[in-house]
């Protein structure tokens, strides 16, 4: 007979409760908290981030004491060292054995990792930086490569991924665009819900961050304050974290790091409790991001001590503090002994963290530390042939062709090509900062990379065999050339150590490290010039638009990318992707986002023309289409009503390709200013040459709610115009609709998904 | 027997409700709107103003009659052509006799103009820009400033002056960045309010705008949206405002182009009435900006005609439409003819403007509709001696002695100074976009300037006769200077017309027109070089700041300008002028304004350090001076009381000067994240050499108050710093004071000022 609480037939709810009425205080508050073994090994060197890890363990107990009482999170046992991940995976089972058999009800901890771009471990995968899965605009594609990664992480004994990151790219400067899926929540929204399928599905819990609004952060600088208003809020920041909880089942939330309008994220109980949990009904966890809790008292001065942080946020409705348990360690359990913190808000958190353990089989009466997949001696391979081949085709999908002049791009049957730049034949910018390698290497430039990478121009020379392919470091190298590639790329990092990445937000929008200079010289050559962008930001191309004979922008595109790139370079892989975020013609003016009303667009009153050199949705193939009869099988729709929005596309061209079909709203008058042009729907049409296919957008009257007044979203009767084109600036294809009847206010229940079918014509 | 309307014993609001009640609708709404006269000569070659302009009078009827209804507003009837004064207005007087003839209660228009930096006139003296009024912080001589503007203004029959501006500053790239006071709310607050109590003295309606927000728009462009949350409108954009009404006693509010978080300002019923009117208790007019109620349907589409857009701006509070009547012209009558707009909206708006032409006298029965001034033939001087004595003194507290090494500065007694700059004997750059010989002269270059000016070069000529200075055009010329003055200079412009202004944005903040790289080959010379800046704007002098021997910013420094800057660099004038807006040191990364949290600040997790060059409130001089004895009366305070706040300033050198004793606010632990200092009380300090004074602030504990929460500003018990200090980066003397009690929550009763009174010591 087993204790109540490991009775798997019963709710998970109710075996958290009789776990908790069982429970002390001091047993309760260790399942609010973590440890993060090694997190201060080696980091002496790291004077960033060592004043915040030093404090991590400062206020604990010694680990015997505290592992009596349970603990709640281990932190990243596999990211801050390299180890070979079999190796990591037994001996995190072993920890976890002894933490179990520490505590009297033989709870083991809750096991997280970091996940932006696969699991960020030694020798895993590394698929493409989220912005290049906004390129895809294929979020099958996205939930696959994210099963994957939930099955590696599953395999090395973690339960829990941070990530994704729904953060709406606000401008670009920000050091963790690379990050983000890109600057219109609808995609952000459809590809971020696409990761959290997958990773759920592997019984990985998804974490949704930075909640809510941390991308608009003033002058785009990390942790720095965010302004904008309510109804900003409701339509483009939460917009992602509602479609990924409802439609993709996330079962937690990570709280962020800023203010916004004075208000911390991390204290916010109107986001935190009221919007997530009493509107949108979500029941998992809400965990801090690292430190936040401290950050209450240090940074946002809203807090006088440790204890009146933990305070603020367990009231606010944060669950558990990561990484470790400054705030939530010791002095919550002082302010909940000496009554300044209600007992019933640490029950509250208690039950849903228990609840989710209940739910992952960290209280059944057969669970085993070993992960199943280490059974009987196997071996953890986190960068199987699977996973690359999914790396592989999310990088191919990935890569935008943005110029292509006079066909000088694919360049198979080129002669003699000059590949330049100081990255061209190295594989950093491959990779965005969240890897292993970049997160942990970056401090550690003697770290071997761990996982097999080829550069691009490495990967070019292989994928072109017949012609010459040679690496010139300067322009003079280029004599001879038929087509000159230069290679512009990022080296991603952290706080500073890098040109992109979590921290190293910059000044102004020019190609990093001086690249800009050697593009110059390489156009005075007068030989044609095809600019590869391998960066995790779009930079400022104006000044070199007229004069390159092609572009590509492939933001960082993971362990398959060198070969992606070289494929779409070479024509073997016809080029697919579509911005995610605008490439902006001048270093300054920012922000810009394209997501904006008539007011202050270009030909208005500023000398500043914030129209960008290449628009959201943008992407050229090596094929050509022909869009036709757009029309919709309705041209009224009650307010509450939906139709069907169709057109015909077809490939032109003599090869095969991919048409992205993109569905925007344009709402010619209503009651506050809106964007534009908004996407609300999007289709991958691939085809043959010469053949047709119809795309349908199933467009319901909700998807043109917008929030009047905070709290008050509508759907409004009156003329709508659905836009359809091949990119926010090419929208030549308008279908009018008016909405009839009367005003609907409209809540969760409404549709936030404009599904599309292609049908092949025959 | 007058009409009861024309009875100067009754009250205004009720000669306004007699003459109401006897109105058509068509007499009515006469009165809402404007005409511009000259508005389209000899603009026909200007792309950017054309299209709105031709907008002007085309809903309206031909003047004959439009004039039998009467008229409400003339437009600018000195803004358009070089006119001479007296001519003009006289030929205004007949306009306004025609105007009251023609309608049958014989009531003229009120007639506007501009007044940013004096009255926007043909030979109208030219104060310096309100960019530089902040560097004085001297709210009285702003106030005898304005007092003579109103003065000159009012003999030329003009009743209602657009000034002044009173948006907070938030990025400075902005082009309108001259024509604000600066970063500060109660820097804007309090110099604003010398503006309006001078003007008013005058007997001139002083317009506050642009209400409200206007400053923080999106990329600092010119009309962008605003992204702001309630708590950061209320403490930061709105408290100028309140002040300027409630201390200075303004009697008409513009309405701003913008939107914020969606809510166009001019639709902003909560804006312009609830907090406005009801809140604030304002009786005054509201006016739109020029166009701003089109806006409402042509580039926030939130009205579908010009007839919805007038109900909208009717509704939210606008009383009168400028500059003339697109939509409260014939679109408004139908509107309100068709039931679609409440008549009583209209009588709302009509009663407001007939109290405020009631109080103008301009319903009185002795009204002439010429000036007293003109009367007897005389002439009228817009640019007497007295004003330019006054031009003068604000110009010389204006300038800002940014940096002076090695005792480089002043330049008596230097025998050789070479003076370079493409603008140094220029006068363009002592003159901002809203003064005539700008707004109009920069469409038209060969238009005489109209009024006396001298260019920095050759005022510092006349200023060192015993020295030699010569002008340098390039580096080679400064051979064998001992010191190199380069004078950087914006040409301020309307709508891109000029690299400050409004409508002139940049994309960041490098020197304009290419000056850096002179100021690069002249510091190669190895000679000393002293910048001189007369821009608009800060701009990023950090790539220079190691190298440069001194460094002098002026802003606009207005007609008497050139001699101020000579004065300051000769040495005759003891600079005290201090920044009302820091200086950055990088080119990119705005904004970032002082006004911060501690999130985000230098040294925390970002590569980009917000952290200016020169701090806000900073500015040397010749002197120096010692601070002793900080301390307050009391160190624990009660939430509603008071208490004075001392210091002891000593001049420690040995020859006279001023210091500006700044005090700042910072709040240890609030309930939402506070800027870590913020001005809540300063005093300029004449001293002798070797005497002393002391410096009293009154502080009340509402200086303390912070908003909570939308509508709730609350005092809250607990501990507060008062940090004295020669800058907001130099604050070394701290009183620490408890505030004790209840918290309170406070509204529009509360203090706004800190009082300061200074005592020279024996």
């Amino acid at each position: 007979m087993h204790n109540p609480w490991q009775d798997t037939t019963l709710p998970a709810e109710t075996r958290a409760a009789e776990l908790l009425s069982r429970m002390t205080l001091e047993e309760k508050l260790a399942q609010l908290v973590g440890i993060w073994p090694g997190s201060d090994a080696g980091e002496d060197d790291d004077a960033d981030v060592a004043p915040m890890q030093s404090q991590i363990n400062s206020t604990a107990p010694d680990l015997e004491t505290l592992l009596a009482d349970g603990l709640g999170q281990l932190t990243r046992p596999f990211g801050t060292a390299p180890v070979d991940p079999t190796e990591r995976a037994r001996s995190l089972a072993d920890e976890q054995r002894r933490i179990a058999n520490a505590n009297r009800f033989s709870i083991p901890a809750q096991v997280h990792e970091e996940c932006l771009t696969g699991f960020a471990a030694w020798q895993a995968a590394v698929f493409p930086t989220p912005l290049a899965w906004g390129a895809t605009f294929d979020p099958g594609l996205v939930e696959r490569a994210a099963r994957l990664i939930g099955d590696s992480m599953r395999s090395a004994g973690i339960h829990q991924g941070l990530a994704p990151v729904l953060d709406v790219l606000r401008d670009p400067r920000w050091g963790r665009t690379e990050e983000t899926i890109g600057e219109d929540p609808y995609l952000v929204g459809t590809i971020g819900t696409g990761y959290v399928r997958g990773l759920e599905a592997a019984g990985i819990v998804a974490t949704l961050k930075h909640f809510a609004g941390h991308a608009a952060s003033r002058g785009a600088r990390n942790h720095a304050p965010v302004s904008i208003g309510p109804r900003e809020l409701a339509d483009v920041a939460l917009l992602p974290f509602e479609m990924a909880l409802r439609e993709g089942g996330a079962r937690s939330v990570m709280s962020a790091y800023h203010d916004l309008d004075g208000v911390p994220a991390s204290a916010d109980a109107w986001l935190l409790t009221t919007l997530l949990r009493e509107e949108w009904g979500f029941t998992g966890t809400v965990v801090s991001d690292y430190f936040a809790v401290s950050f209450l008292e240090l940074t946002h001065q809203v807090a006088g001590s440790p204890g009146e942080a933990a305070g603020l946020a367990l009231a606010a409705g944060i669950d558990v503090e990561l990484p470790a348990q400054r705030c939530y360690g010791r002095p919550l359990l002082k302010a909940v002994q000496s009554g300044e913190v209600a007992e019933d808000l640490v029950d509250r958190a208690v039950l849903r963290v228990l609840a989710q353990k209940a739910e992952l089989g960290l209280l059944d009466p057969d669970w085993s530390p070993e992960p199943a997949a280490l059974a009987d001696g196997a071996t953890v391979d986190l960068d199987p042939p699977a996973m690359r081949e999914v790396a592989r085709q999310l990088a191919e999908e990935s890569v935008v062709l943005l110029a292509n002049r006079d066909g000088t791009l694919p360049l198979a049957g080129t002669g003699r090509i000059a590949v330049a730049g100081p990255l061209a034949d190295d594989v950093a910018p491959l990779l965005g900062c969240y890897t292993f390698p970049r997160h942990v290497g970056v401090r550690h430039p003697d770290l071997p990379v761990g996982i097999e990478l080829t550069s691009a121009f490495a990967a070019l020379r292989a994928e072109l065999p017949g012609a010459e392919v040679t690496l010139a470091a300067s322009a003079a190298d280029t004599e001879g050339a038929d087509v000159v590639v230069m290679v512009a790329g990022d080296r991603s990092g952290l706080f500073g150590r890098g040109t992109s990445g979590e921290g190293c937000d910059v000044l102004d929008l020019d190609l990093p490290d001086g690249q800009g200079a050697l593009l110059d010289d390489l156009l005075d050559t007068g030989l044609p010039v095809v600019l590869v962008l391998l960066t995790g930001r779009p930079y400022a191309l104006g000044r070199w638009a007229d004069r390159l004979a092609g572009c590509v922008q492939a933001f960082f595109p993971g362990e398959e990318g060198g070969g992606a790139v070289a494929g779409v370079l070479s024509g073997r892989v016809n080029p697919s992707g579509r911005l995610p975020v605008g490439v902006p013609r001048h270093t300054g003016g920012q922000p810009a986002p394209y997501l904006a009303p008539p007011l202050g667009r270009a030909g208005e009153a500023s000398s500043v023309d914030p129209t960008p050199l290449h628009p959201f949705g943008h992407g050229l193939s090596y094929t050509s289409f022909a869009w036709d009869d757009a029309a919709a099988d309705a041209s009224t729709l009650d307010t509450d009503g939906a139709t069907t929005v169709r057109l015909r596309v077809t490939n032109t061209g003599d090869r095969a390709g991919t048409e992205v079909v993109q569905l925007y709203l344009h709402d010619p008058v209503a009651r506050v200013a809106r964007p534009v042009n908004r996407l609300i729907g999007y289709a991958r049409v691939d085809l043959d040459p010469g053949r047709s296919a119809e795309v349908a957008f199933r467009f319901h009257a909700d998807l043109s709610a917008y929030t009047l007044a905070p709290g008050r979203r509508i759907v409004e009767p009156g003329a709508l115009e659905l836009r359809l084109g091949a990119s926010s600036g090419d929208l030549g294809h308008t279908v009018a609709l008016t909405l009839t009847g009367p005003e609907r206010v409209v809540g969760t229940g409404r549709m936030l998904d404009c599904p599309a079918t292609v049908r092949h014509l025959p």
